[in-house]
């Protein structure tokens, strides 16, 4: 009979599932696919690039179907043109991640989409409700790719977030990796989940091969928080965002010393070596806690009705043995 | 309707909701409140101390209006006299917690209570099935007390380890404090949750007032895992498990500086002095990051039947707008 949440009625959608708007790999592609797959696909355009956008948006028109999909900004990387220019095509949806989203907030909703901010501690998600988020994504800190360098892990967090914001919807993100975790974030009174990690081991992600199958043999505690990686590739991240990402050669090499690595340009030259020679991938294997959930590499558009019917399963067999 | 899985049937309790063993603070009183309640009291026996047991069994005994209870241990502080002297009082569960159970599972197994087993990591989880472990508690690193140092969080953890173990019931533990989160725990798999810190602010709990009003007060934010305390006070803690706890002076003063204190015995006088001069609680505030959603202070036997009750309708909720 299927999930009905206040997300899934705010955007017409079937499933309450969103895909996490992953800068790079959420392209137009994978986003297409899961808003075709009954879920909100989001555009995971990080800084607003042109030329990726250029060439991801025609992609998402062309496969979308016509479906509601939405759009993701590393808030920090951003100005004001960025977001003009995403409204142009019409989103359901502008997402905020990561840094203040009050300098974009009234521009996104006087536009008309709704506006998604992510949050990762209650001053953030007290900030959000504040300015009139219409959905609030909660991240946790088993969350794969960037988040708070202290963070708060999924479970206790998402309850809390959601007394605070009611009646605005929250999603859960972090370690949600199968229907059982999203049945976890409804119970925990979340209107749906959004999800990262399981949708870059998918058919349609913009992700090497390798760091697919990487994604597919990892387990859990393979995985950790750090800025090793950004510091060695010369990211313009902030200090405040650490990365959670599977097991990497520099980060064994570096890994507690981040101050030395930052102040050692001849480690960023053999980084910059070790790609180009093929040594090492060409960026993080960005995953989170629940990668030990993955182990196939579906479309995502099936991938959508697969969760949330194991949703469904996981809340109809819990405590009725 | 009630909540019926693999763990009430096999203990015969009303809810599927266990006490954390905490060394110390679950005693005799709170252990039968929790068994009264329709849950599962697990003593917290520590070490196996004579003197607490001979206090705290004859308040069990008193209180506990015959339902079934257990005993927990921490297996590192113990040796087998510990395990026999508890066996002496038919308890319906042994349970072991960080270190080696397997020095002492088959006389638990042998001898017919139930072998519940505490896990934090997968390798630990194998281990406890292949002891053979009657019930296996996931423990995330959420939790408020001891734990693992590199810890794996509740949500992307219990989905695994009830996938290991299966048919084994799995409890998860870790960062659930109310209805809501016993759900999540049933929808990840789990055949219930094992609560500690929401268990702590009860009438029944052997914790000092000021203790309890600042788990109310506080917040999961407020909460990190550290060992400054441990060795602070001289615990005799292994060093391979942290602690989470609430903010302390001395965590303030020495926080990332664990060996510096190890090897400084003037602050650890200090320390002695400031809990002789009252400056400073007793023992240090255990607590989870769950602590966000505890705002009161209710009986334990009434606060299990609210947490079923609130799982349940969590449930009847999730997904059903």
């Amino acid at each position: 009979m299927g999930l009905s949440t206040s997300f899934t009625e705010l955007f017409g959608v079937e499933h309450p599932i969103a895909l996490a708007p992953m800068g790079g790999s959420a392209g137009g592609a994978l986003t297409a696919a899961v808003s075709r797959g009954g879920g909100l696909g989001l555009l995971g355009s990080g800084n607003g690039d042109r030329d990726w956008l250029a060439r991801e948006l025609p992609v998402l028109a062309a496969e979308g179907a016509q479906k509601p999909w939405g759009i993701g900004f590393q808030t920090w990387a951003i100005d004001a043109d960025a977001i003009a220019r995403a409204l142009e095509h019409e989103p359901a949806a502008v997402m905020l991640s990561f840094g203040d989203p009050g300098p974009f907030a009234k521009r996104v909703r006087d536009a008309g989409p709704a506006l998604i901010i992510q949050v990762t501690d209650l001053e953030e998600a007290r900030r959000a409700v504040d300015l009139g988020a219409d959905v609030i994504v909660a991240q946790g800190t088993e969350a794969g790719g960037h988040g708070a360098r202290r963070g708060r892990s999924t479970l206790p967090f998402v309850p809390v977030v959601a007394d605070l914001a009611a009646p605005v919807p929250v999603l859960a993100a972090g370690g949600i990796a199968d229907g059982r975790g999203v049945a976890a974030a409804l119970a925990l009174g979340a209107a749906g989940a959004l999800l990262g990690t399981r949708f870059q081991a998918t058919a349609e992600a913009l992700v090497d091969p390798a760091t697919a199958r990487a994604i597919v043999a990892g387990h859990g505690e393979d995985t950790e928080r750090n800025r090793v990686l950004d510091i060695a590739r010369g990211s313009r991240w902030p200090a405040r965002y650490t990365a959670r990402t599977l097991g990497h050669p520099f980060l064994d090499a570096w890994r507690g010393r981040e101050d030395e690595l930052a102040a050692a340009p001849q480690a960023r030259d053999a980084y910059r070596d070790a790609v180009a020679g093929g040594r090492i991938p060409a960026l993080p294997r960005w995953a989170g806690e629940g990668v030990d959930l993955i182990d196939d590499l579906p479309s995502a558009a099936d991938l959508v009705g697969t969760l949330a019917a194991g949703a469904e399963e996981a809340l109809t067999r819990a405590g009725r043995r």
